[in-house]
């Protein structure tokens, strides 16, 4: 085996590890693909695994055993993943972001693929021992954010709706309290689309009194689902008691001052 | 350098080239990062670009000259794409997936990472020569979609909702009539969501008679951006004229037949 071939199969394995996280390829699959014994895939996955980590760019983990086999969890270091949300923060805090009513607009930036895809990847670190087997979510906002972290876990995401549509077919419904503007709202869910106990990870963008949140959990258990985890992109500091507890989130919003045209937002700090 | 060390290198540089599709990087830039000299990166970026050439895994751009650099291009072979597609046709046509009033249940496979991941460059090859510099969606269903081609181009993501939300600030509306079921609509746009001028790819999962589709375009022109092209996941055959053209399609669905529970769906043969 030349060296340029190996060099050639370790890019193929490194692309195809990666663009799967956490779907665990079988040994046997990769022999079978590259034409090459378990011992020389073996020092191929080896050399995928310390280029990456190296460089701090994910980790490859191996599973042995006849269920064994390869997969890629996506993450950088803790460093990372600090100093790419004080730069979301400092992003966040620009005041021409401050809406009428003390409201703060976050939809761009939760457009912004590349932005998104390592809020996804954050998240599910933060999550990932909750080994979740679905991410939920609510429509709108939350939609980019939730289906990164799906795709960082490599599994389904599940869409709420504030009405039924024709084109789900039969749903669920629920109604809940909106926790911020004590308005009674509607949530539905096709029936189709979460399986009686999967194990939930409710993700959104944003959390202020957890109105919304308390509603996506009554429309999973109403199916049958263990929310397993919540995850948020941003909460508010006020009120303190939210409707939800025991969750991540990844910005403290402390306040939008219109007066002032301030905002101060932060960081969460999470324990690693 | 030792082998292993280059190993290494390619690794990293694999993984970050094709985790920012489209991006351009400078020589300089990964020269810097690797500390290496430019004659040794030009090694490297050629053994990437071999590898995933090789393995069907995508394409690796270089630029000459002063504002050139390197990139990658996702992106399976015809072949690949085409099997994808052919396969993901008899998911669609599973007789479950028949609601009543003769409609097709997609929105599961749209939510499963691995697909739309595929489907999103898929679209992004035959959009690709449109250089589009955002990709804009209506909610809700076809927001996975267009979310993935947005990443497959490395460009924001645009979302046009039914109602003008509060969280979103100011909002350009328009009304629209529905194609299939001539309803008059809502489309609204935040106004900071799409710069005058901009260069529009409409995505969108599913087109009938095409009036949501004709609502996005009034509404990206009322704007004054630039519509360069519209791509659906699914167009039905039947109205044969729609309120738009010139669009690009990856499947066609000839009929839902509730009676004998039958569905015709097959891919659209795109040209190369």
């Amino acid at each position: 085996m030349g060296r340029a071939k190996r060099m050639e199969r370790v890019v193929a394995l490194t692309k195809q590890l990666t663009d799967h996280p956490h779907q665990l390829f079988s040994f046997s699959y990769f022999c079978k693909k590259f034409e090459i014994a378990k011992s020389t895939l073996s020092e191929d996955v080896l050399a995928v695994k310390t280029g990456l980590e190296l460089y701090g760019l994910g980790r490859v983990e191996t599973l042995a055993g006849a269920a064994g086999g390869v997969r890629f969890i996506p993450g950088r270091s803790a460093k990372e993943d600090h100093d790419f949300l004080q730069d979301l923060a400092i992003k966040l805090s620009v005041p021409d972001r401050i809406l009428p009513g003390g409201l703060l607009y976050t939809t761009d930036l939760l457009c912004i693929p590349d932005v998104v895809v390592r809020l996804g990847e954050i998240i599910m670190k933060h999550t990932r021992h909750l080994e979740p087997d679905c991410i939920m979510t609510v429509e709108t906002r939350g939609i980019p954010l939730a289906l990164f972290v799906a795709r960082a876990f490599n599994v389904p995401l599940v869409m709420a709706r504030h009405s039924s549509q024709i084109t789900e077919g039969s749903a669920v419904n629920i109604n809940y309290v909106s926790g911020s503007s004590k308005m009674i709202q509607t949530m539905a869910m096709p029936k189709r689309a979460l399986q009686p106990g999967s194990r939930v990870l409710m993700v959104d963008d944003f959390m202020k009194g957890g109105g919304t949140a308390r509603g996506m959990l009554n429309l999973a258990k109403e199916v049958g689902a263990e929310v397993v985890g919540k995850a948020f992109m941003i909460v508010t500091a006020e009120p303190e008691n939210k409707m939800v507890d025991d969750y991540t989130a990844l910005f403290m919003l402390h306040s939008v001052n219109e007066l002032e045209n301030k905002i101060f937002i932060e960081p969460v700090q999470v324990k690693e």
